[in-house]
């Protein structure tokens, strides 16, 4: 199944379910009031919005109307948790020698997680205001999870049971604030502004084979200022999707609608270039010395799209223009 | 104003409304469906509550009921976004030589805050259910403020006046689990458990003169085991709630219902004991070269209770016991 979320007067927006080739939408409100809705009551409503699915991709959907990339908020406009790893070991190896910090403790065998604002994401389309071009403005592109509840202390493998959703991620950064935060211990805060979701959230069966392992096998395509900037496969993650929840469940039990987050998608093969501005650059400096490579600057745009081996982009795109925050009243 | 949240069959409880002195409650869910919903809708609200407190204190609600503390979940029994700071020095001073970590960059400027985990709060007698006892089980009494929207950028006058009302907070932490954390630089995950509230959530003016500059000058009286093990004021505070809600508002807006947190309160004045177990080791390791106070075991409890000059308890009283986690499905 694949869903979007239509903005509306409501801040939690406008269920719908969306074609499989997002040609068409049509309302699922009469089944769920919202995507957060449909996650926390999965069991009752999973039927009903298969047969409307079904129907909607059959030509018989009553009532379906043109889906609108540019109309949907994120999926899950807030939720109640985010939390995103850094489970691309060949990014993080990286980082490491961009901000110059000391390697992290058991990187190989512990995955990293940071707990991250979810009241607030960024939908597909919208602008991204941010306050000063001077804090290292850089994107991420990832791929993501939205769970069912967790029990304290479930195994990666009944953890990844608890998918139920799967997202296309932009985890912004403000690379300048970062480095401060890593030292104080307390972890990423003001080097982490809100979130952007590609328009499309997929059950994970849509993907077929490409859903495998925990890992959604799909080339993350970026580009900035509509140049290519990279195309990392989300295969190479180090951990799986089951293996990160289960780390986020270690002490606490997870409620429906936490979304999981993999980091940035990273490949070891330099061809496939990168998913973020800071990864290019450490790479710069490694071959000369110093990097080339500017942070994104107010009136930049990215956009991020996952294709399939066909060219299909089952998540839709993600394409933003970054802008100057107005200023509070 | 004062609210509480009771246990209901819906995961976000019934909106109460209680008297000034915590002996009666009245059901407002006429006006607004969960507090939440309340602070979502405040300036709608607002005068419909207050109205509906005036009379319970008058003794003129109708169906008004005795108020059960036993009965509530935490205030909020989820939301959006939770942050806690560290904001009282003494604290965080006497934490860096507990863990032996480098000193916080700008500590004494720049606030320090972590993202907690807003999805799964627990109530004021609820069961604490940790997996391992070894993991170094701690409380830390804080004070808190659940804030309307904030504006990217606000200042910390103008975020101060976005508070609604305080809370009075257990931030449970693992402490085997957080030095590990701190060194990976992406902050406090698994050693953050599911984080208690008092039962009672206040506006503002029920504090009279003890909210003053942004700070909950009220005395926290800790005990452990029914022992006494502190009473620090909150007063003490190093940064106000204000600059605490504009450090997190720097690069994004804050939706309703967040909560900010004041890290464990702490008072150089030995006299007034410690809010948190690790605290008290560190202190001991001072006088006496080793801590000489283990953390928390399996069927422990902790109350904590702010008081005024009067002795009265606005936020009513947090009493729980530390339980083994049952075992995952």
């Amino acid at each position: 199944m694949k869903f979007a979320t239509l903005k509306s007067d409501r801040p939690d927006g406008r269920l719908v379910v969306v074609s499989r080739d997002l040609s068409r939408a049509v309302d699922a409100g009469h089944l769920a009031a919202t995507l957060l809705d449909a996650v926390e009551r999965w069991d009752d409503v999973q039927a009903g919005l298969l047969a409307l699915y079904d129907g909607l991709n059959a030509g018989a959907a009553e009532n379906s109307f043109a889906f609108d990339p540019a109309a949907c908020a994120a999926p899950l406009p807030r939720t109640w948790q985010w939390a995103d790893a850094s489970a691309f070991l060949n990014h993080g190896r990286l980082m490491e020698r961009a901000f110059n910090t000391e390697p992290i403790p058991d990187f190989e065998t512990i995955p990293v997680m940071y707990q991250g604002a979810s009241d607030d994401f960024l939908g597909p389309r919208d602008d991204v205001p941010l306050p000063d071009e001077s804090l290292g403005i850089d994107f991420e592109g990832e791929f993501g999870v939205i769970t069912g509840t967790v029990p304290m202390g479930a195994t990666a493998a009944a953890a990844q049971e608890r998918v139920r959703l799967l997202v296309q991620v932009n985890d912004w950064s403000l690379r300048k604030l970062g480095p401060r935060e890593m030292k104080t211990g307390f972890g990423f805060f003001q080097c982490k502004p809100s979130t952007s979701f590609a328009p499309v959230t997929i059950t994970p069966d849509e993907l077929g084979e490409a859903w495998h392992d925990g890992r959604v096998k799909l080339d993350l395509h970026v580009q900035w200022n509509g140049a290519w900037f990279g195309n990392p496969n989300g295969g190479e993650m180090n951990y799986s999707f089951g293996q990160l929840i289960a780390h986020a469940a270690r002490t606490r039990r997870l409620s429906a609608g936490t979304v999981i987050g993999s980091g940035t998608v990273s490949n070891e093969n330099r061809a496939a270039g990168s998913a973020c501005i800071a990864e290019r650059r450490v790479i710069e400096i490694i071959d000369h010395g110093e990097p080339r490579t500017e942070f994104m600057r107010f009136g930049d745009r990215v956009s991020m799209t996952a294709r399939d081996a066909h060219g299909d982009a089952p998540f839709g795109t993600i394409d933003q223009q970054v802008v100057r925050a107005p200023a509070p009243d």
